[in-house]
């Protein structure tokens, strides 16, 4: 009991002396430029005039050996000639003089670095070691790194005012954080926050990551009050399961917005078996951002436009859109666009047309999408906005504006603002056009309605903010842990291990998933004829003779697999034929036996498994089986442990989930036995972090719980 | 032979004439704007305004009877007041109005009207009425006219310079074409494309289209060698088919690039029946635009994307692409956006790699992407895209720069231009940010490379061009005509329908696939008992029995299919079965008898069929069969006739077409029957377009050409 406090307390220490060392770089009382430059252009220089230009909020001091001043401040030879403390020092002097600099820094008290030089680990090994040493100094004097190979970063709480970027570029400040992993996106990223008026509150460049990482971040930035919503850009992680714990924490709290690039590179490291050839690396990160609550952006573009909708306006709280246009053509693209990402265009309440009717000109049309013509005044949007925002049927409105001559785009602006501020609704905007509603748009990013230039933008933020919600509701379950004799199921990979074993033999497989109370078809495993024969005695006919041998892995390529055997004779006469072509492919010396096992017919297939991802744990896969996983990759992943609500929604997810429900008068699979053995597969690759890879193919399902049974089954553990 | 000389000449005249009378509208020698007002801000003034100022090259005259001048020109009380010939006539005046004005039009000599107008077809009955007397006056006098509720056009021909729009933008002069259905949306389009500085040639807002469509544009368009790009926002067709001749035509000579909204709701106008229910009228649309070699594009962002590369550069040859990149992040992104895009990601060649290690700073990345480093100059961009572009493995380049303060983006730009200049491959320009490139992305426009904010863009752009490459390159077919009894064949279907059957009996089914000569299992109708066991002695067990009722359309449903019956005891019980659930379903009175059936095994189930889409035609269907057509929606759709090619392609189309080529050492299907089978089963629906359904459903196939069977089949008529 004791104990388990003190562990908890110790937590807690690590947790807040984590937080007040990052203070140093993102809350530095003072600041030096390690290679401030008197020579303009240098980088050494544009970082110094950003940070004195921008006013930070404390002194900085220039450290270079030849200058006396930079930028009309003094300057100093060295950190150690500084007679003040120093929080934190930006680093952006030659490669070869970085690790000199740390040092220095290291023992003039200095608590954070950040450094810009680049020449590290992205150029190779030799790269790697040195910023090995970096972060084994900087360790074990107890600072804390940004960088190298960054952009740098920037903390725009007027309290503090840091920037360290040499981007043109100042955002204006607000409720949003951003890391990014690649440098060179920095300037871009920045320039687009900052043309879509999004407020940023800290944004830092995480350049190699060799000491803080995205993790960090996400534990600085989950309670910070001043900040709503998260926007990263990644290329990777190097703590994915860390990532997991901080990001569903985060998620509960505030929004995070992911671009994962690397996706098909990443998808081509396809394995050679089964579910492996499925489950590259990017299946992984889509499974993990949906079990987390992330939001997964496609690209930057759709990241800033999901990132106007949560930081301006309150979450959808169902998926139920009104689109409200003065031109019926974009209205059509809206419509199209909400039913496409998964909105429903629903329709509007008896009342709401009634009162739009009186409201609007005789030819406007009052069913969703309400088109108000082109001669719609501002008072009309807001009457139209205000009766649809009003209706029951109702969660969001799109509102469309197309210019014509006539009408004031800043005046409509106006009205959308006046009739969405009356609502707890989300209300997006999308302006079509350049030049002619270029003033509506203003007005919109001051009165903080997103402003998108197409329906289909719009559409597909409101959908994200959709699914944020939907996670945020859904019920908080924890893994369900079964009854289990571990101690055996350890033996039997230990046992395989040992022996140097690719593969469980058909026997240890078929004993494991007893042990984990996933069900089988009677099965036994035979040495020669005479044991065929005596097992299928005690078995039911029609049964199943396979080859049991570790070597044929796909067993239908060598003609393995004898089915739907009736009686005896058709026993013995599978059997001739499997030692004819068994000798035929070369097979037999390593051949444990032969599978004799109770024929399953009728049954729907699925396919059940686990692979072992790294870094990230074991995935458990799902999807229809036989030859259709292969060819239409109808799958679905999640990343062990599941909890039963992850189990239910992987069936949900496959685009053949119509097919486990019964279709044609059939009755509905036994989804508790399938959602079971999900959750128990996923408690065995907790257990056995040695197994690589779990294929239950196919698995049979029934509408009877008792029937539903793996017929085959392959266990890899190295 | 005489004759057909004379029907060609006469088709020549038409296509002569029409040609002619478009031209008064879009090539007048002189205008008059009827409605046109003193009035500032009124649409009537602003037309007139616009027409003056950008120089018309003819005489103006504004007409309206309360003025004497407009904008300092004399005007006239009335068209028949102008002492000089009119040609197009500008209608701006209120709905009551515009008959009289057309009248007097059609009485003055006046050859085109183009009427701005609205309130007609769009408000209903009484405004269609009073459109179609429009439509029957102008006919009856020669005359051509755009619109009603439109809202103007564009000629930017120097010899013309004629723009009625009411749009404050005046775009710039160019090679493309472009018509809108949505009147709304003309500013906004005008305005986009005036920001990426695409040139208009031509700009219809075509309004009702009344008279003139969507299908006179493309015919007038087609030869004018000043277009060489042709975009269209559509948001129906009234005439499809002539659209597909014309569209299959212009898309040999230049590129058409069609937004078609209107996808979601169109595609709920669903079909109680199977390929029906499937066949949505957007499927129609899809299939019409693959057909006859149109782009889609799925936004009107995308489209104008799309204009950007196909105006601008020539087409890539193959689908191998080379990235090169000042930064790695954005590298990755336009990596992962071409492979999901189908473009290739090439391996460069030795040379090409050996050529940039030596050119290229020594921790560039000389693999595709390649990466410059963010220090990168313009000289690095010249040498490198130069290499690329010289890379016999490389069919077009993407060049992404992403700016940092060093490097000036106008001069990337011209370096860019520079080694483009060199070869007959597409280069694609990538700057991404917003103030920090801006002059960069100006030299691009100015230099004619495309420029694109975000990677995504351009990959998805340049994917477009090579499918349109390659629909280029594709052999052009004719459709083959088989040698059929088709008198017989339409009496079939006459039966029928004097007998007001919505289905065709199961016997006269089996006679039209005989006709077609579409091979069927076979099969005998029974009416009792005793025929059926007659049937079964001249046939091959195991049999199929099936209710051959026409009432029964699933059978399945009420069990009326009884498979796999191996004796003829097995026989006579399933009969007794079948007698028995048909009473329990109240099937009796109407039905027609029974089925025999040889049992067809082991094959591979696919369906085909046709639907009939009204004003497209039939559509031929192509997808894998059994229950997952219905969930999985693997369907394939063209419009009849189809070519072999078309049939080619269907089959290639299709998610699950590796399971037709044979997965885990299976024969690939005899695909030259199914091909066979999909242009008989197009003829059928050419001859006869009664048909309003049928359902190959399944068709099994197997590696034999000869094995491959339909085993059922239901033709709907009525």
């Amino acid at each position: 009991m004791l104990a388990t406090v003190i562990e908890q307390i110790s937590i807690t220490n690590i947790g807040n002396k984590m937080n007040h060392s990052l203070d140093a770089i993102f809350r530095p009382k003072s600041v030096a430029v390690v290679g401030a430059s008197a020579r303009k252009g240098s980088l050494g220089r544009e970082i110094f005039d950003k940070l004195l230009n921008t006013e930070f909020n404390g002194p900085l001091y220039p450290v270079n050996p030849n200058a006396k001043y930079i930028h009309s401040v003094k300057a100093y030879a060295s950190i150690s000639a500084i007679p003040d403390a120093v929080d934190l020092a930006v680093v952006v002097v030659p490669k070869e003089h970085v690790f000199g600099v740390l040092h220095e820094c290291a023992e003039n008290g200095v608590k954070g670095v950040v450094v810009i030089t680049a020449g590290f680990r992205e150029t190779g090994e030799r790269g790697a070691a040195e910023e090995q040493k970096m972060v084994k100094l900087i360790k074990s004097h107890g600072m804390r790194m940004v960088g190298p190979n960054c952009m740098g970063i920037i903390n725009s709480d007027p309290e503090v005012r840091l920037d360290t970027t040499f981007a043109p570029t100042v955002p204006e400040t607000g409720n949003i954080a951003l890391a990014s992993q690649s440098g060179a996106l920095g300037q871009t990223i920045l320039e687009h926050a900052h043309e879509l008026n999004l407020g940023i509150s800290m944004f830092i460049s995480v350049g190699n990551k060799a000491d803080v990482s995205g993790n960090d971040l996400l534990e600085y930035w989950k309670d910070d009050p001043a900040i709503d919503v998260i926007l990263m850009y990644l290329e990777g992680f190097d703590k994915p399961r860390r990532f997991i714990e901080l990001a569903r924490e985060t998620s509960r709290k505030k929004p995070i917005v992911v671009v994962k690039s690397g996706r098909t590179s990443s998808g081509a490291r396809a394995a050679t078996s089964h579910t492996g050839a499925l489950a590259g690396m990017d299946v992984a990160y889509d499974a993990l951002f949906k079990q987390c609550g992330v939001i997964r952006a496609d690209t930057i573009n759709d990241m800033f436009d999901f990132a106007m909708g949560f930081a301006n306006v309150p979450l959808p709280r169902g998926n139920r859109v009104a689109i409200v246009s003065n031109a019926g053509g974009p209205g059509i693209m809206a419509a199209d666009a909400c039913e496409s990402f998964g909105l429903e265009v629903a329709e509007l309440g008896e009342k709401t047309r009634k009162r739009l009717k009186e409201e609007l000109v005789p030819d406007a049309s009052v069913d969703n999408p309400v088109d108000l013509l082109a001669g719609a005044q501002p008072e009309e949007f807001l009457s139209a906005l205000t009766e649809v925002l009003h209706d029951k049927n109702i969660d969001a409105a799109i509102v469309i504006f197309v210019a014509p001559i006539i009408t004031n785009p800043q005046h409509v602006a106006l009205k959308i603002a006046e009739a969405a501020a009356e609502f707890d609704k989300p209300v997006l905007g999308c302006f079509m056009g350049v030049r002619g509603v270029a003033r509506g748009i203003e007005e919109l990013h001051r009165q903080r309605i997103p402003a998108y230039p197409f329906p289909e933008s719009a559409a597909r933020t409101l959908a994200a903010m959709v699914r944020y919600s939907v996670w945020l509701e859904q019920p908080q379950e924890g893994v369900v842990s079964f009854e289990v004799d571990t101690e055996n199921a350890r033996k039997i990979v230990r046992t395989a291990i040992r022996e140097q074993r690719e593969y469980l033999t058909p026997g240890e497989s078929l004993d494991m998933l007893n042990i984990y109370g996933i069900p089988c078809a009677k099965a036994e495993i035979c040495r020669d004829l005479q044991e065929i024969l005596g097992c299928a005695r005690k078995m039911q006919f029609p049964l199943v003779l396979k080859v049991a041998s570790v070597q044929v892995v796909h067993k239908s390529e060598v003609g393995g697999v004898k089915l739907n055997l009736q009686t005896e004779a058709a026993l013995r006469s599978a059997y001739e034929e499997l030692r004819v072509s068994l000798q035929a492919h070369d097979v037999g010396a390593d051949l444990v036996g032969f599978l004799v096992q109770e024929m399953v017919v009728d049954g729907r297939e699925i396919i059940m498994g686990l692979h072992n991802a790294g870094k990230f744990g074991s995935l458990v896969a799902f999807g229809l089986g036989g030859i259709y996983v292969e060819v239409l990759r109808d799958v679905v992943f999640r990343i062990a442990p599941i909890t039963g609500l992850d189990a239910v929604q992987m069936m949900e997810e496959i685009n053949g989930y119509p097919i486990l429900q019964g279709i044609r008068g059939e009755k509905p699979i036994a989804f508790a036995a399938v959602k079971e053995v999900l959750m128990r597969l996923s408690q065995l690759s907790v257990d056995l972090p040695e197994i690589q890879e779990l294929d239950l193919n196919p698995f049979l399902v029934f509408p009877e719980k008792e029937k539903c049974v793996s017929v085959d089954v392959r266990i890899r553990v190295a």
